[in-house]
């Protein structure tokens, strides 16, 4: 169990901070704004209404008991990057910051932040990525031209087993798994059949996998 | 190439125009506000500023001929839902939507939205979850309890080939495969070594996995 502080509770901050909760460790939850406050209250071990940018006020909060803080505030830029310079000049040793943009991102490394994510922009860009290959529910690439995905099974290969199928010969790829409802089939033999609306997860090269994809 | 809509020039809606635009996609980007489209022009295929809850101004702008939608405009959720309405009713087959929680994609859903989409809580959930276990780096999960993770190899493994180790009877996981700088070994035999910062991508379930994280 480790110790996180979440500074900003708007839909992105209050993620973080319940899904940290939910896995049974220790969150201090602050806002600035008292109904987040309250909203969050019985989901997470502390939840203080308080201004982040205030030094001594954080360090009422013994914040400097902490390893990682998180921050999350949004729109309030200026608060946003306070909040990380108190919080660092503190002693936290972790500090991750989201960022509106680029620029943003840059003067928060300067200010000491440890990790700037940018929700918003790479969740467009998996939103985006997923619409172009519409049947490509989520992948790892594992080197640039490598990945694991899992493709919903087209016609084609419905009613098959993967004997017949040899996707192995036609598209170089290996069939990690089925999932057929709740059910996941982990390395298949030869002889499993692949039913309609089966998720296979696959692994290959990219011309490979998206042959497949479009087969 | 595809036609796309994108509404409402946020972050996230921004990001997804971008991406499609980068990958040759033909984009119209919205949004009522003229300075959200003057930043966008010259990345898309056309930017209109607009309000994208009237009828008749999408009718203009030809929003008929596209197959796909997506509503990004996020704080004004009277906005966001008649939008929604105004696409569908014109025909655009595929909407998706940004929602703000559970019960504004419910109401979505019965306007008609194809899919609901949470940017903030989905990038919440995974940057905590990247927190949590320091040393995963992407994961698939492939059922509640199994998944895929790619892990740095420990120092308790490294020197040793997989025989040795025997992750299988170990942890119940699979090496699918052992990634060395840009090298990607794929289904590595039971002679391939694992060297000190190689990338593990393993399969088995949850607490096999997590037991080898901590290993
Ligand atoms: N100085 C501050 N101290 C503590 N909390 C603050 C401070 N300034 C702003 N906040 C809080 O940060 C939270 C998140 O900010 P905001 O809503 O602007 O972000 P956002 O990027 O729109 O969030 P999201 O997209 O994740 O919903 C708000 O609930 C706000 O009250
Ligand atoms: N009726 C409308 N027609 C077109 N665009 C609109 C309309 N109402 C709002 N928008 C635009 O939607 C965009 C996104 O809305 P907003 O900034 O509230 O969302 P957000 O959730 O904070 O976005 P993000 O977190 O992605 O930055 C804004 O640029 C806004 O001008
Ligand atoms: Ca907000
Ligand atoms: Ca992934
Ligand atoms: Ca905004
Ligand atoms: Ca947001």
């Amino acid at each position: 169990m480790r110790q996180f502080i979440v500074v900003g509770l708007g839909r992105f901050g209050t993620s973080v901070a319940t899904t940290l909760a939910n896995k049974e460790h220790d969150v201090l939850a602050i806002d600035i704004d008292e109904e987040k406050v309250q909203e969050i209250s019985n989901q997470v071990t502390h939840a203080v209404q308080a201004d982040a940018t205030s030094e001594e006020t954080l360090q009422k909060l013994g914040v400097d008991e902490f390893d990682i803080a998180i921050v999350a505030i949004g729109s309030n830029i200026h608060g946003n990057i306070l909040a990380t310079l108190v919080l660092k000049e503190l002693g936290v040793s972790h500090v991750v910051v989201k960022a509106q943009d680029n620029l943003h991102g840059k003067l928060l490394s300067k200010v000491g932040a440890d990790k700037v994510v940018y929700p918003e922009r790479d969740m467009g860009a998996r939103v985006a990525n997923n619409l172009v290959s519409a049947n490509v529910l989520d992948y790892i690439e594992l080197a640039p031209n490598y990945s694991i995905a899992e493709l919903i099974a087209s016609d084609k290969l419905t009613g098959k087993s993967l004997k017949e199928l040899d996707l192995r010969s036609k598209f170089g790829v290996n069939v990690l798994a089925i999932k057929s409802n709740d059910d996941v089939n982990v390395s298949p033999e030869a002889e499993a059949v692949i039913n309609a609306n089966d998720v296979l997860v696959v692994m290959g090269q990219e011309k490979g996998l998206s042959q497949l994809k479009h087969y």
